[in-house]
């Protein structure tokens, strides 16, 4: 192997703490659920807690919080990891087993895959860039498709009534705490494990998520599971509305900046923070290469836009598009092992008129290509001429569609307008038509949106698409805020999710601006973590609120390091904390700086619990036969209520 | 004048812009809206913008934009200023010229009002603090209150149909571009000035405010006018449902960290960010001197929470709390000119079991106060037994009540229980007590909420307190993100803004782990502006769409200047966009770093545009009539379309 690496892009994450990228979650574990086969096993992350100690001094075990995991083997520090060899072919086998795939030759790597306009110019500039755009030196696998005459997509199976190890695998994934959260209490507000009902609007949200739960949802196209036969390496997660809300990463080397090495760390790093999807937006050159990287190194589905890289191929010059320069495209990243692919279908020749008064036009990328294509040919884009091939390709290797909306908003002005709900309808036609194919679907939503109006996005979604699943960008709810924009769309992410999205297109401080960096990518996961929590707790998602629940009574009994390691940035959290109170005494203190010791609110209740338990008392009893004796008491032990600075 | 300062506390607002705190909005001039007479003069900031170039090169003017201002003369380059003077008295004359004022000697200020023992004490802190803790030196007033049997608030002018110089101040200064939005169109998705309807939940918002309906608003108590008559220095505003959305910052000394000048200075930073009243919330030695520093700087309405520092006067022990120390407190605050006073006279004793089993208790610092002295003495708490007597007091200064939610919840778990609810509907019996003095009345709310709860909160409350205006903390939207507590509660404020809260009380990112530093004042006021503003737009406030069209317009024009200094906050869109892409050049450019030079998506409907321009046709015949010769033209031209990177 090359030894002519860079640091970032030898990163073993058995190695030292060096990279950022090779976070530890304090107190947290890698443990795995067994499914029903040696090889199923479902990564999770457990978060052991400190022991309570009691007015008695006795020590009340914490359990441990368990967490969905995103990370995949680069965050188990059991597994050796190397981005020059990519992850291990978790699906290989089961995918092998069904026997419905054939090994093919496969498509062959042009220059022009990477923008470059012949073999010469791409070595040129290879050597001219001194191993920085070094092709994936890993395991090249042949392709895999489906036989003549077969379908492999998860839907096709799941309407079978098969039950994929995928589906287990999704199952378990979900379910993380939720046998105990089933002993959670939804009526009795006192109880240790109480958890508020949620308002689903008419979700179906099943107390225990079973592998035929899974199976149904995906059959009625309710949900999808993103699982190309060419990324093997993905552990499988689904997207729904009657399942966690998940949040998408955008990464990608447009034209003016980036790196293969930059948005293969980027890949990692989002994922860390809890990505469930990445999406590869790569623009400029050395596409094909990049994205094999990232491929092969990714635990989480991917997804692109195929017309960005059939728009280098065709010179950048939208007009120059054709249905075969896109078919070409389709094949080769299916090949590669992209999950989902953003396809702008809806953007018909008779609705870009409707755009043309607009405050902000058509801000898709895609569509405004697309948009330029019909306008130049007069016609309708090729994507809709050719839906039912596409379709065909999409069988073959389980690519999942998302239905890209071209022509969402761009700013709150063009909110919920004409243009946006005729492509809508159309989506809900493709939808069907793609159905017919056993294809997975999900379909993009927008944008921006002043409050008032998402719900009405939801509510047609659901109705012009059947249910197929909602993933949405934002929606942004003011313009006023560049800079500022995860906030902005973290709010109206967080409704819509409520609302019923499925998944949720993540927005970093960058947008409109520029390109994110690392800190933005992680503020823009950690923004849009924040968002499906909030829905999956609004919505009443079972074992939602134990996190909470643990991280609250961390708080309130001053287990600070608990509180720091149940928090999505333990970092963080901790770093702010010791920004003010560095010694580490302060970490087992029973005050914060917010109050200082004199004024710890906190501490009132504690001292009213403690009371009843050295009575042996029932609490409520305490409270109204001891209240007299209680408040004797509060006068000659008041000094000591307060743990001294 | 000693000249032993430190810079930042004598920083004249004319000085070169060394300080961070001195920073000028780019484009933005300090105008002057002129009221009824000479003295009345409402500061608003107008931003003005650059022309839109045509397809003809023709340009086309663009309006300026004018926003709420908060900054005072601090943020008027006309103006000098000094720390050490204070700001002018704009109201004094108004107050004086109502004839129901009396000037007096006034409570003289001991030791124990800074956290001393004794005189020696404080004057041994004072030297060893090498002037860092000096008394504010400029103008002394004597304290004014009501002449007796005279009521001084603008409740109790409102109501016998009194205009005052601050209601007419307020109607001026809400307006702002509502003249101008008056012409902006609810029906024509097309035209330029369009604004969505609004969806107010049962709120009378009138196209146009005037000083009769302010008055009427207070009147009613469904709004308030924080204006005590010992604060002249302070600009009116208004706090009620159908005004915009107001948002609050905290500031404070802890017992642990801070001094007088970082508060000063916290103070002037948060009003320049939008900050529409501050609260004092110090706890630490010398309340009494930073307070006095803050209300003769403070353009803005200043709040506190007069229970701590009579527990400081307790020594720190609630237990010895008495409404005669509790009292002397207020009076000192009053005179000083607090505009409004959070009072827990909610915490009742009846209620304090029903938190005994939360899963974090009381976590208000108040209400935990309260609730301490209540069970130590086994008695109503003095504040609500003596409430009347609070009433007489605030009465005499107009010094407007908050009622504190002492019983909020502090978790996800403990929202919407029977303890919170049971103070909401005690807020709802000393809310109308208030009135039958004249008081003015706002009420505080939560805290931790889920989404799927809040708007039970906006409900309950404004049937409980008869629309008094709520004030709210957050409320939180999950309990697992500290760190960006900023976010999880800007969520839940969008949110209760949009159901009818009237003002929002920010959470910075230091929330529950430390105390905010500058970038964390500045980051908790930008998020709360967002959430204010994103509420406004939901609501359907007249004009307020009108920022995010012009920064949009400006967006799809790529006027990047326009669009930096539309925004909340230029200078980080300003970095932001140059960190990617910095050249000045770049700031002209007709694309970006997101897409590049050839996927910019918002060139193509501005294609569209111009092609109907030079024809002279209206836009829509144009798309019809000339969408076949249109594709032809695309086929020629297509190159010119990107203008080259």
């Amino acid at each position: 192997m090359s030894q002519n690496t860079t640091n970032s892009n030898h990163s073993s994450n058995g190695a030292s703490g060096d990279s950022e990228t090779n976070y530890k979650f304090p107190k947290a574990q890698r443990v795995y659920i067994q499914g029903s086969r040696p090889d199923l096993r479902v990564p999770v992350r457990e978060i052991s807690l400190h022991d309570t100690r009691n007015a008695l001094n006795i020590a009340e075990p914490n359990q441990p919080v368990t967490v969905y995991e995103t990370s995949g083997p680069w965050g188990d520090p059991e597994a050796t990891c190397d981005v020059r060899d990519g992850l291990p072919a978790l699906r290989r086998s089961w995918i092998i087993e069904r026997g419905d795939v054939e090994e093919y030759q496969g498509r062959r790597v042009e220059p022009v895959d990477n923008g470059y306009r012949s073999a010469e110019e791409e070595r040129y500039a290879r050597e001219k860039a001194k191993g920085r755009l070094e092709e994936f030196p890993g395991l090249r696998r042949s392709p895999l498709r489906a036989r003549p005459g077969r379908t492999v997509t998860q839907m096709h199976y799941a309407r079978r009534g098969v039950i994929t190890p995928e589906m287990e695998f999704v199952a378990l994934r979900e379910n993380l705490d939720r046998e105990a959260a089933l002993e959670m209490s939804r009526s009795d507000r006192n109880a240790l494990g109480f958890e508020h009902a949620g308002e689903s609007f008419g979700a179906s949200i099943p107390r225990l998520i079973t592998p035929e739960f899974v199976r149904d949802e995906i059959a009625r196209g309710r949900a999808i599971l993103p699982a190309n036969v060419n990324h093997p390496e993905s552990e499988p997660m689904i997207i729904g509305r009657n399942f966690l809300v998940k949040i998408n990463a955008n990464i990608g080397n447009s034209a003016v900046a980036s790196s293969i090495e930059e948005e293969v760390d980027k890949m990692r790093w989002s994922t860390l923070w809890g990505a469930d999807t990445v999406m590869d937006l790569s623009t400029g050159k050395n596409i094909h290469a990049t994205r094999e990287w990232i491929i092969r190194n990714s635990p989480v589905p991917i997804g692109t836009v195929p017309i960005y890289q059939a728009l280098e191929k065709a010179g950048g010059k939208a007009e120059d598009l054709t249905w075969e320069i896109f078919r070409d495209t389709l094949v080769e990243q299916a090949e590669q092992g992209v999950d989902y692919f953003t396809i702008h279908a809806g953007v018909r020749l008779p609705y870009i008129p409707l755009t043309a008064r607009r405050a902000t036009g058509i801000v898709s990328r895609g569509g405004s290509i697309l948009a330029k294509w019909c306008l130049a040919h007069h016609r309708e884009s090729f994507l809709y001429t050719h839906f039912r091939e596409i379709c065909e390709i999409m069988a073959a290797y389980d690519v999942s569609f998302s239905l890209g909306d071209g022509l969402r908003p761009g700013s709150i002005a063009d909110a919920n307008d004409e243009a946006q709900f005729a492509e809508l309808e159309t989506l809900g036609e493709l939808t069907k038509i793609a159905w017919e194919y056993d294809c997975q679907v999900m379909i993009e939503g927008p944008g921006h949106v002043p409050m008032h109006l998402i719900k009405e996005n939801m509510d047609r979604q659901l109705a012009a698409c059947n249910e197929a699943p909602f993933y949405t960008l934002g929606p942004l709810v003011t313009d006023i805020a560049p800079g500022y924009d995860h906030i902005t769309s973290a709010i109206g992410a967080a409704m819509i999710g409520w609302f019923g999205t499925a998944m949720l297109c993540y927005v970093t401080p960058k947008e409109h601006l520029g390109l994110p960096d690392r800190k933005d990518v992680k503020d823009g996961v950690i923004a849009y973590k924040i968002a499906a929590h909030a829905a999956d707790l609004a919505k009443g998602h079972p074992g939602a609120q134990r996190r909470d629940n643990a991280l609250s009574k961390a708080r309130f009994e001053f287990r600070w390091e608990d509180q720091f390691n149940l928090s999505l940035d333990p970092q963080t959290a901790r770093e702010y904390h010791d920004e003010t109170l560095p010694q580490e005494g302060a970490k087992t203190a029973h005050f914060c700086s917010m109050c200082g010791p004199h004024f710890c609110s906190m501490k009132i209740t504690q001292d009213v619990r403690d009371y009843a338990a050295q009575k042996q008392l029932d609490e409520s009893t305490a409270l109204e036969a001891g209240m007299k004796e209680k408040a004797e008491e509060f006068k000659q032990t008041g000094a000591e209520i307060y743990i001294k600075a």
